[in-house]
């Protein structure tokens, strides 16, 4: 057993193996619970809007930790009991108060040093309105010319506007390996 | 707040909205911990022998509830750290002591109801040998005209096993959604 905490805050915080499993969890040496930890699914959208004859793709300037001020697509944890294309749509609305009919699927990035699973799809518009949500600082429109490359936030934007802008039709599986 | 609880049982037990959030999240009287809880993600292999001329896939009868007794292929919750494929290939051996080499992406099935993300590959043993691990009964390779369609754990398994019959080579995304 290893004390992994702050010893002020409460919680699960003591790595040990439960009785029947194979591998270290956080268990609370307070009331015994065991928090199972499994990667996390993120979900979002890029979104797109023909102005004029040139296609934009709504973009948001993060508000919060990690990367705040950098620039993602909306997307977010994928909550309990809803379906991956529900989940894109409600972060759509959070962060950038935009709507949107989702395309299909355009890939599957996963991050497994930091355990996260990206599930993208692409998605039109109904409408040219968005606004900052709760997390966003600002949102934009933006040509492919106008791309903030150098300011994204994670490597899974560049590579969901990359694959988005090359090859949107044929659903990915990539793998971002650090490790 | 509502207190979902057996009394008697310690960790994560109160439904409240943490300060900041939007929605009611498990948190614990005792030491304030909150669980983020999230969907979990399967991964798993349809996993074949050639035997002669006929194909056969490699099949566990789960020791372990629920649907024990029942079929299933080889698959369980990602941990953290892996990816998606490494996680197909432990589970494998974890639950039929056979060794594969992934071929690709059969699909992803989603349950929303249950939230679990299904991500299921489809792989070629590098031998004949299996056996059940500690989660199995038993493990056999059978013939497609051998399947116990009738006894399978769980809907993602015939999804599954119908996908890669049907259509092997390409990635699908399917919802089973009994909301």
């Amino acid at each position: 057993m290893t004390d992994t905490s702050d010893s002020t805050a409460g919680g699960p915080r003591l790595r040990a193996v439960p009785e029947g499993d194979d591998r270290e969890r956080l268990t609370c040496p307070d009331c015994g619970y065991v928090a199972y930890e499994n990667p996390k699914v993120i979900t979002g959208a890029v979104c797109t809007w023909q102005d004029g004859g040139e296609e934009k793709v709504l973009l948001c300037r993060r508000a919060i930790e990690p990367r705040r001020g950098f620039w993602t697509i909306p997307a977010g944890f994928l909550e309990l009991g809803e379906t991956m294309v529900e989940g894109a749509v409600r972060e759509v609305w959070e962060e950038a108060r935009a709507e949107i009919e989702v395309g299909g699927l355009l890939g599957v990035f996963e991050i497994p040093h930091i355990s996260q699973i990206y599930i993208v799809y692409h998605a039109r518009m109904t409408s040219p309105a968005h606004a900052p949500g709760p997390e966003s600082e600002a949102t934009e429109l933006l040509g492919w010319d106008e791309m903030p490359w150098d300011d994204l936030a994670f490597p899974s934007i560049r590579w969901a506007l990359e694959r988005y802008r090359d090859e949107a039709a044929r659903p990915h599986l990539a793998t971002h390996d650090r490790r």
